[in-house]
């Protein structure tokens, strides 16, 4: 994602400005349809990270192709684009399937007269080459129900629908308080801003604590959109918002349940598997250098600790429900090192 | 201290300019004598502080009296500088013993032509107003030892003689890759300086750990200059090398025997009584802004931890030999908050 990161300001997200969906029904005009659209991300990125999630938890890998931009961004007229390079995999520093070599080309094949920011994750309508969506919140939940025809047998239902109030609520804290408030804290101003963000944060994540020391998951007794949220700024907790964001109260490692809980979903397949520690640690303590003007990555923590035993099996649940674990992702998994 | 601290070039200390020393025999023409020096010191400066310990454990604290500058160097001429301040107890913004503002002025009345740093410790001769020495090493030395006669009664030996080989090596090192290498990890310009010097800290942190686990200090069974020059930058670690340095692949508290050893000499008088966190931060974060563009000062970890029991007594251990604990100190001590 991209938005207002500068610590000059308070930060402030850029509205989503391509909203239109994939359906069933196609209201929009695009229809759900195996190996039409191109879903573009970085692995640096936690609102991208949670819809490459959602679509390896669903068995859209085939569906749904992945194209994966270079951690670092590029200046292209005085802007950072997300770009595909030959070091990240991509011949011709061009994506092989979309032809580009930035994201943004996407947009303006799209919208040509388009000025706002470009984000990850993108979804892309592989012939025309147009930006259909960079709408994060909303492709999550249309991976897991609209594209239900194309979904791999025994995926999950990550957004029942009787526990959608209980997600809804959950994922609006924690979106303001967690996802977002690790941000703000990261990018304040002042240190009043600062304060509020590092103290929200906190106060949540305590509470957070509090509800997975007794219980498996956020919401039932099995995965839902309100875990894929939350873990996907779990797992860069340690690594870039304890201390390049300065969210240093705690160390996730310090809140028991909680990270457990992350230790748990990151080993089951989708959550460990999508993740790469080295895109994140070079994209933020390479990327924000008005917070790292050295611009050098911080060496630690060593992320072999994500494999140790976290003994949730315990408390009961059903990761997938009914379902069973999707298999092996088709890219290849980031190393752990 | 000051030093070559910017990230622009890889980290120098400037050398001690001020080698004077005070002693028994009076050979630099500098009496040991009761009432006449002053030190002056900043409360977030780690080789300040172990001057300070030592004064502590040795009961000279009415021998030689105490002046805190404020945690934040003020701009003269360009310079950060060292300064007495109203918001620090300092009426006037002036040192009430030495009638001075800056430390530079104890510098300049003793060298008028001076132009290099000015830096903490400082021991200062009060009916001249002229600096005797800002050499942090031999300050400790000469307070465990020159001092002797002002000594309290049941002061510790921390320099003992059969031990002074093994405790140079000791220190050699520790200063190398400890005290000065969180400074070279903070301050390093590039990636590759910055993995060299964050690699020996923990290199050296793990066998200081292995070292720690099976006896109570560092040297023999007692509390000794080792000890002090370790637990200074120890107790600065999680607060603000962790993060601020990118010392990041482990937190003290990760490392059981040292942060229950650190947690001992914490709770020993002379060593908690004489930390203060909250200058600790603000003069880190705040004043380093090449490194910290926005200033703003990060919220943890919450220092109360410091007061947790660490069981080290079971390896049994005499903190202060044949001799007795210091009493309070006469400043007030700094609130853990």
């Amino acid at each position: 994602m991209k938005a207002g990161e500068t610590p000059t300001r308070e930060l402030v997200r850029d509205p989503m400005a391509f909203t239109d969906r994939v359906t069933a029904d196609a209201r929009d005009g695009w229809p759900v349809e195996a190996g039409r659209y191109r879903l573009v991300i970085n692995r640096a990125c936690p609102w991208a990270h949670r819809v490459n999630i959602v679509r390896r938890l669903m068995g859209l890998d085939e569906a749904i192709s992945l194209a994966i931009t270079d951690p670092i961004q590029e200046d292209i007229d005085g802007d950072a684009h997300w770009v595909f390079t030959e070091k990240t995999g991509s011949p011709g520093d061009k994506d092989p399937v979309l032809g580009i070599h930035a994201l943004r080309e996407a947009y303006l094949a799209r919208r040509p007269d388009y000025t706002g920011g470009v984000s990850v994750p993108g979804l892309v309508d592989i012939p025309t080459g147009h930006l259909v969506s960079n709408d994060f919140a909303q492709l999550t939940i249309d991976f897991g129900i609209e594209w239900a025809a194309l979904a791999r047998p025994g995926s999950p239902v990550l957004y029942p629908e009787p526990l959608r109030d209980e997600i809804d609520a959950l994922n609006e804290v924690v979106y303001r308080d967690v996802n977002n408030g690790v941000y703000r804290s990261g990018f304040a101003p002042h240190q009043e801003s600062y304060d509020r963000a590092v103290t929200a944060l906190f106060a949540r994540l305590d509470e957070l604590e509090e509800r997975l020391t007794g219980q498996r998951y956020l919401v039932g007794d099995t995965i839902t959109e309100a875990d894929i949220r939350l873990f996907t700024t779990l797992v860069r907790f340690d690594a870039v918002y304890h201390g390049h964001f300065k969210c240093n109260i705690r160390k996730l490692i310090e809140y028991p349940a909680l990270w457990a809980y992350a230790r748990d979903l990151f080993q089951t397949p989708g959550f460990g598997d999508t993740t790469d520690f080295d895109h994140i640690r070079w994209h933020y303590y390479y990327v924000h250098s008005a917070i790292n003007p050295t611009r050098v990555v911080a060496a630690g923590p060593d992320p072999r600790a994500w494999l140790t035993p976290h003994h949730r099996e315990t408390l009961g649940g059903r990761p997938f429900g009914d379902g069973t674990p999707p298999g092996p992702p088709l890219e290849p998994v980031p190393a752990l090192d």
